[in-house]
């Protein structure tokens, strides 16, 4: 039987969401390496290990709870009461995708917050309590938030505030969220010193850092344009020029910048100038224009670095950036619509309303995100703890929370077949063991 | 010219069926670095390198007789015997999409379960033997259990068998040819000791063991959907949710079940979880609800652990437990859709019948599948041998089979430039070569 | 409102460009990790800065200038003079994509022909002045040549060449250029001897040159099939067939080829084989058949190990073979065409028109290229200066360049958790810094 215009119509649309959120969901990918490689070894892979965790038990939380708190049938304007295990009332949600279909789309955001935060408590956070913490995020914290901007209902929507893929949503949420988890979680004991200066913890592995950069980048060409939730709306091409070129500008700034400001191009730095690029056109990357998303994301690339700094003075240790990337980068964001919007934007005749709207939009959910955030962490070190102990922390999260290091036996006398001196070799010889812990290899 | 329904419907399947071809064929490198990531760096670079020829020589096998003897016109159920070389009578292919779409998704697949089967005999096994098995393997092993479920007038097909994606005819068949594998072939001379303890070789490196996780998870979601051939069969979005909830229930499971288990969240269990929700679900995932992928993939996420501890006890050594995830969890999920199937599951009504056609399906491609790798490996065992010499195995596949180590001159005096003080350096001078193995570089 | 048939065309074609332009950006990464990981640890991070400089800088002259040239208002069949900053007369294009999509796959591909040339000159180059020639690349030397083969009025487009997705405009470009860059540069002084030996400069980490083969591999599936520019052009099943059986044949050629000739399966040209297989394939993609897709890529498979011999014996030092895959394969895929095309091609009693068009027309754009490229390195050369000093040379890019390494810190005590006797440590302390270049860490 032949389809029709209907169906046609659906089948682009599904087939568009379902290849967008696969590209979100990879951004999982994206955050763990780009955090491991931030980071030093010993605690690479715990840290992995928690993106992990917001990638499967943060999916669980979103569909048990999220999922209902953001999109089910409105409450007051605060938050959905229905559609929790993906059952009972969702008929207000009308779209030509199918519900499971935009429910997989959505359910790929929440995972990044809970990614997002993830890196600002790396090196020092217990695992349990994490894994606790993510599904007060998923459930909870970003879906009230998302509910506000997205949910059928929701009061920031019906103010008109316009946040096309989230850069106050999931970005400034995230970020905020990320500075009262550090803020109750504590620094890392190595990084402030008594005299008040600063240590530098080295990335143990840029390339794993900037690997992250590129799926993250790559993933945001679902990120955005996907939310777009239908391939028929041409507006998704524009959505993908504005995003790439501030994700570019970003990331030039990043490399001129710091040539300028330290004498080298800091790839740290260009890595997180085109992260904040990206978070911050996320919000008006449907609205504004191509020069607009230049310089939104040129604008974002020094504010990031400016950022950084700042958190370090204030002792808010963030081993990531994310405060910085996601926090600053994302308010920046929601506020540019109000600047750059090609229909009421403050610089296009449109006078400034938006740009209030935009602003109330963006401290209301950033203030939830932070309070709320400061309450659960505060609430599971009053109960669990949530740092490890000094010896835990200098030993390394690794050993500790896994019982295994992310390499071993990493060097190894690598020019031996051709006749070479050996080199220093520290390959791994078996260890008898009654009960494997890591059976299988 | 404008054109028709019937071309926009062409359209969008296309789109669909490339798309998803692209991100199964990515799946190979999802295979590459969870095995290398897995086993010792001594031999990391072998196993990409046979991964790398299933991607490239076993393409060519399934081009040149995988594909006829998997798709062509059926002969007695069993076999295919036409389209060899893309050429002959393939005119029973009735698809919306061209024939060359059908094949490339196809294609990634038959390269998959030769892939499945690389990380068991990994450390151990020769690379020219190996090279032929996946000739083996992509030419006629997997072609024949795929004629059987999916091939038109394949006798498993007759009668009823669902398995949507491949629970049975791609990750049974991988895991159990896995199986007979390693028991021809035998275990790693360093794993188990006379005294029936068994040594941990652990993983050289995990970030890659995780890279590769989340990759075959991102593939999966080509994997699974695309199954369906068809943008425009809606019942995609479905299929999307439950393969990504079944992977969520696994992962978490495998966290949580370590945790119980061993004190300590297990990292390869966590990766091993997700990737044996996913391998369970691969069958029934058009055809079961949210709630049933939760358990499919929960279940599966704790026989893994089971069986991994299982094949160690019986000695039959896998690295990279390939056949605790795929063996296991594919058969899991084959026999799940008789029990969870919303039409035909036992336990939604439809009586034991659908699991008997399941479990006489599982059963017959997994004896197939082993009793052929069975014989393939003892006849190259028997003609050119399978194993490398002890004195091979101590020092490594990647120097002996490829003259160069996965990693050369990696640890550097990396803080030279901030006055530290000089580590330990291994930077690799020049060498002077007449015959340059490596020129180029 | 439904849609019209007109808009679900739109739809699919908008859909197709736009995730084939993901694709393509993604291999951008697959630049970075295979040029990093073949040439040594201390100059990976800058080669990556590079990388990810040709995406971010690239883009922002690719859309300030390239563009307009190469696909604006034609001016003698040499160079558009319109389309600046995606502005002006730009009413000449006809597609039934956006403007802003189809701008987006093309800025993909004028960054991906930067990072060919970003290979070649590792090690060696200053940062600065590469930024620069990024910017004449994509804004200039790319563009002219693409306006040549692509642009409507074009003068090798006028005369009927063809190079689907450019094998010539794209690759034998980039390796032309860089064979010229690598000229003005001169050769790493490591790397040749006075008595004329050659030395070997091992590849510091094969799994990032294979994670980058893979990466390039797989965004090949909408390199080549992304450029019909529309998703109902059906002719994409064939094109992304032939993509995949090049790239096959020319990875296996690369195993076979050097298992017989070095007596090893050498990995670097197993993966150097796959990519010249894809470069060859990329003109003829849309014209040759499944048969004539292997041959093609076989033969490139062969001649890029012929080539990284010759371009060594010539003391053209280019660590990571790009001038053997991209400039000899793609002038090898460019001639191909014309003979193996279907319609057309020599062997196919298509007599040697096309043949002759070809070679005319990838001699022309390969001078070009070297030319436009000698010129631009000799200008920096005498202005800027363009190669670093002997000390900085030996010492490494990356602590140079940017003041890190790219890993630091790495080697850890890994089995302390067994209580296993503890191995060198090098576990870095933290360094207390008054000015931290990398604060946020």
């Amino acid at each position: 039987m032949e389809p029709g215009i209907k169906d046609l119509a659906a089948g682009i649309d599904t087939v568009w969401v379902l290849l967008c959120a696969a590209l979100v969901f990879f951004m999982e990918a994206g955050f763990a390496f780009l955090e491991a490689g931030f980071i030093r070894a010993k605690n690479s892979l715990n840290i992995v290990m928690k993106v992990f965790t917001d990638t499967t038990v943060g999916m669980l939380g979103f569909w048990a709870v999220g999922f209902g708190v953001m999109y089910g049938l409105d409450m007051a304007g605060i938050f959905g009461g229905s559609g929790f295990f993906l059952g009972g009332n969702l008929e207000h949600i009308d779209l030509r995708v199918p519900l499971y279909a935009f429910w997989l789309f959505q359910a790929a955001f929440a995972v990044a917050v809970a990614s997002i935060i993830s890196g600002a408590v790396a090196e020092r956070m217990k695992f349990g309590p994490y894994i606790i913490f993510t599904l007060i995020c998923t459930a909870l914290i970003y879906p009230v938030a998302g509910h506000w901007i997205w949910g059928s209902g929701g009061w920031l929507s019906n103010l008109g505030m316009m946040d096309f893929a989230g850069s106050a949503a999931v970005h400034a949420v995230g970020g905020w969220a990320a500075l009262a988890a550090v803020t109750v979680l504590g620094p890392r004991r190595e990084k402030y010193n008594k005299d008040g200066s600063i240590n530098v913890l080295p990335a143990h592995n840029m390339h794993l850092a900037f690997l992250g950069t590129f799926i993250l980048w790559f993933g945001w060409f679902g990120f955005n344009p996907g939310s777009s939730l239908s391939g028929l709306d041409l507006n998704i091409a524009r959505i993908a020029l504005t995003t790439n070129l501030a994700a570019a500008a970003g990331g030039t700034t990043g490399i001129i910048f710091t040539m300028r400001r330290y004498g080298k191009a800091d790839p740290s730095m260009a890595a997180n100038g085109a992260l904040a690029g990206l978070a911050a056109i996320t919000a008006g990357t449907a609205y504004v224009g191509p020069g607009s998303a230049v310089i939104i994301g040129a604008v974002a690339g020094m504010l990031v670095v400016l950022a950084v700094e700042f958190f370090d003075r204030i002792k808010a240790d963030d081993p990531v950036g994310a405060i910085a990337v996601h926090g600053v980068g994302g308010t920046w964001g929601a506020l540019a619509v109000g600047l750059f919007a090609r229909e009421g934007g403050l610089l296009f005749g449109g006078g400034a309303h938006q740009l209030m709207v935009q602003a109330l939009g963006v401290l209301s959910v950033s203030l939830w995100a932070f309070g709320a955030t400061f309450v659960a962490f505060t609430l599971l070190k009053a109960t669990l703890g949530i740092r490890v102990s000094a010896d835990e922390e200098f030993e390394g999260m690794d050993l500790n929370e896994h019982g295994i290091a992310a390499y071993t036996g990493l060097v190894t006398n690598s020019l031996k077949g051709f006749g070479h001196a050996s080199s220093q070799e520290t390959e791994e010889a078996a260890i008898p063991m009654p009960n494997p812990v890591q059976a299988g290899r």
